[in-house]
């Protein structure tokens, strides 16, 4: 049997060339189909992506445009439209990627929902900005208007604040784990999940406004999936210590214990999430992978990337 | 084995009481969800739509807000986003039907790829009206800008008028059979699916500007994963002659080729595609219906809506 990997894509990684536009975008995804081909003779492969510029954007052009026909949609919604948009952007990279080979994809995107705690601290204090930028009195009025939290952004104006809460559990698990055992590249927890609550006392599902990191909703996707290998691709081929610094260190294979200690070397809302999330998945008895796309391939054979087990 | 059913609604379907949140199209969706959740015991399920006055919305939103750093995304990633946003929507209903009568629901709404030819007669005369209404001289400007067609709507003002080709396959239909075999109730082909063709010479699949017809799209779906019944699932419970005449007058059983000679009966964009979709499905040898949300059940069994067959 093929080992299982879940692969956590930033939202940001398709913009790396600071170009925004949908075929600048598609240009990027192409890359990542060609690492995925490269490694679907070997694992069963699923994908989870961020979504941060991407669900950003979509806002910006709901809330910009909105009228009483063409009302804004919510953020969960959102989230969804970016799952979709990436969602097809990927699959069909990595079915060019195939095709340049000569040979057929199977790879499903899947809508997936993923579940946090109404009682996770994060609601109590929003603190993920999203959407535009506004000036302090309609950012005021919008509060009041929509009941969101809005704060002051370094300087740069006042923007909406969201809570971004823990998954607990994906909705679709059962769904991606057949498509997985089917042989299908499976592209699920877009942009963190769709956020969704069970309500207390009829246990139905339900959007919220907010937002999951991509790395902690990819870490319960590898979790559930029951994943051999964890990894968060993102910029740099390793986490490394006094990073920035003449005594920057890469670091290599450790242990999740060792790594604890390494922690507050790690900048918040960046690669502290990454590191987390791989040490999470390491304690509970897989590898987390902390590497960039061109280290990925050697990084699965243990041969790059900061390695992190039990 | 369950008999196998592709049901295509209409993305108006989810604004019937004229209301245009999301909050308001998702409780519609909780009716096609109930009605879903009755149908899954006896029949494997597989769900088309429209999405016709979403994706508008998307598009006005996109295009009202745009911005260098927030560049409009083009129709074909729209559709993707509209497929993420209605998917989502739809999984979440059915997931709370089952969820409501003690069950688990195993639901996949997956992002499809609808492959056109680039030959279609339908590239040289655009002329499906989408997104928002300019003034003469913008809407020229835009033409001129964005290599659009823009056309004068019945009076109401200019609009950018897109191609609508036949679809001829579905990228991702092996992953959609699979699902089905594995009793997973799919969301495939939204809003007509993501309009792609296979360039010339290496055959890659690229994205392209066009809105395919959801009743097209659902019966050749039908088709490909083998369904024994096709559904255009509309706001009336049969196909009448005469439409809106005191001489009105319900269609139910009857064979394509007596259909035919009604052709001119039905309305263009409306009526007729559906009757079209479910023609061709039965002269392929299965049974096409045309019928309502109420009367499907029945419908399906036989004793309601317009059922055509060889």
């Amino acid at each position: 049997m093929k080992k299982r990997v879940v692969l956590a894509f930033g939202g940001n990684a398709l913009q790396k060339n600071g170009e925004v536009t949908a075929e600048a975008q598609k240009k990027i995804a192409n890359e990542v189909g060609e690492a995925i081909y490269e490694l679907s003779s070997e694992y069963g492969i699923v994908i989870a992506h961020g979504n941060g510029p991407q669900v950003g954007n979509i806002l910006i052009h709901e809330e910009g445009a909105a009228s009483e026909k063409a009302p804004a949609m919510p953020l969960e919604t959102a989230v969804a439209m970016s799952q979709g948009q990436i969602g097809y952007w990927l699959t069909q990279a990595i079915n060019n990627a195939f095709i340049k080979n000569g040979k057929q994809a199977k790879v499903a995107s899947v809508v997936s929902q993923v579940v946090v705690d109404k009682n996770d601290p994060a609601f109590d204090d929003p603190s993920k900005p999203i959407g535009q930028f506004y000036d302090e009195e309609t950012a005021r009025k919008l509060a009041k208007e929509k009941g969101w939290t809005v704060k002051e952004d370094a300087g740069r104006g006042w923007r909406r604040v969201v809570p971004s809460p823990r998954p607990i559990d994906i909705v679709e698990k059962k769904t991606i784990i057949e498509l997985v055992e089917d042989g299908i590249i499976v592209i699920a927890a877009g942009g963190g999940g769709i956020p969704v609550y069970r309500t207390k006392v009829l246990k139905r599902i339900k959007g919220v406004d907010a937002v999951i990191d991509k790395d902690f909703a990819g870490e319960k996707l590898a979790e559930l999936v029951k994943a051999n290998i964890f990894v968060s691709v993102t910029a740099v081929p390793n986490a490394c210590i006094k990073f920035g610094t003449p005594e920057q260190e890469a670091i290599g294979r450790i242990s999740a214990k060792e790594m604890e200690k390494y922690l507050p070397e790690f900048k918040a809302g960046s690669m502290l999430p990454k590191v987390q999330a791989a040490m999470m998945f390491a304690e509970k008895g897989g590898t987390g992978i902390i590497t960039d796309i061109e280290h990925l391939k050697e990084a699965l054979k243990g041969k790059a990337g900061t390695i992190i087990t039990k």
